[in-house]
């Protein structure tokens, strides 16, 4: 297996189908929603799944392809090589900002995440780590994850994971949004995690992510040493919807003893 | 009085600042806390609103200053002419992330506001109006804001205003986050309120921001169309804290009336 090739390969895809979205800003986008009123799909999410589906069949026909809009393979489980593909993460801020959304991009080898590319289109800033070679913002080598005390942390949480909703009770997290120096809330889970990976932000909770949301971040976080998990702290599930827990090492586990110790197994 | 004049001296200074500011960080940050652990400034905060008093002063010996760092003028009405200045919009922002903060600078005339300027240091772009004239991002006119259904909306809003806090009960807050499409916070006021006059947000709110956190975006935004008001739906108080609620037309009256009715006087 050509690692290195398939590396630049799916740098250049992944530019390639940045810029596409870039010339589409100025084209009518059809909007339709999915499984609620809020989540959104555009034609551009789907030409641009398929532009990455037609570049992999044809130069790594024995490749699988796990992708969003549901036009790469129907997996059970990660054998082989596999492309897991968001088109635009964050499609909501893609239709009402046209900006904060990102390409994601991930090739696992049965199951072991290899290559991780996060592309935020508007600003040309890629994101990538090839697992072992450290990892880049654009040309830049990014240096490792330090540990930071919970009270100066910044970490990215949306509103409503404190409010009441399906998913957790909201008294879990809300001391913790207390405690710490600040809260954001970006809506793109894969900028999200390149925030954390570059430092920006020191932790990212989220509820409900699935695999083609976190893939690239993952193997990005992991490779300058920060932890990825579900608020359980037990590895993600790449094939089902997961809650994920990202954060610089150390805070992780004082998050995890003094705020998530009250969430239900 | 030639407002054309003092528009030109604004935003050249403000873009000379910016450059200032872009090339510090290469050097070594000073930071300090204020009010709180977690109410940071730094010397390039400072460093910045004595470069825009030296200029003013230089230029309009007449004209008071009013700044965040409080090397302007201290005032207890706005009397001819105010410069109204931040010279770093998010410094949280600006110490975590080298990104997503602003520089904000207004001009009012005996309280009334004729020029704001909001800029995005690290992404280049200039938001600026002079009243009614429009207002522009760079040299692209800005169109009026248009209404929005309450569920299609996005709003900027932090979850420490749906959690246990000193300043608003966070039952009220919490209906309105479960209701919108979705929300977002980035943690610069400046912004926020950019993004409300660009449109990528439908509305803002927060509870305790100062004249130079909202002098600018007041100006951009009511010259949309959009309203500025308290949480209480008055004017907001331009030499004393506010609670600050942004947004579209139409919608401002409809969380108003659905949601903050439930605010104490």
């Amino acid at each position: 297996m050509n690692w290195t090739e398939i590396d630049e390969n799916a740098k250049k895809w992944t530019r390639e189908a940045g810029e596409r979205i870039r010339t589409s800003f100025s084209k009518e986008l059809m909007i339709h929603t999915k499984s609620s009123p809020d989540d959104l799909v555009t034609n551009i999410d789907q030409e641009t799944e398929q532009f990455f589906i037609e570049r992999i069949r044809k130069t790594y026909p024995e490749h699988q392809i796990l992708g969003e809009e549901g036009f790469g393979d129907e997996l059970d489980k990660l054998d082989g090589t596999v492309w897991i593909i968001d088109p635009i993460d964050g499609t909501m801020n893609f239709v009402h900002q046209q900006r904060n959304f990102a390409i994601s991009v991930a090739v696992y080898e049965y199951g072991v995440g290899k290559i991780g590319l996060i592309y935020d289109v508007v600003h040309d800033e890629l994101y990538h780590a090839k697992v072992g070679e450290g990892a880049y913002l654009n040309d830049t080598k990014l240096p490792q994850l330090e540990e930071v005390a919970v009270e100066k942390a910044v970490i990215g949480l949306n509103a409503t994971w404190i409010t009441e909703n399906k998913r957790i009770d909201p008294t879990i997290l809300a001391p913790l949004v207390r405690k710490v120096r600040g809260t954001r809330s970006y809506g793109s889970a894969a900028l999200e995690m390149a925030y954390v990976a570059t430092g920006r932000i020191d932790a990212y909770i989220t509820l409900r992510l699935s695999p083609w949301d976190f893939a690239a971040g993952l193997i990005l976080v992991n490779e300058l040493g920060g932890k990825v998990t579900t608020l359980h702290g037990e590895p993600l599930n790449m094939l089902g919807q997961n809650s994920v827990f990202v954060s610089k090492p150390g805070l992780h586990e004082v998050i995890s003893k003094d705020y998530l110790y009250k969430l239900k197994k």
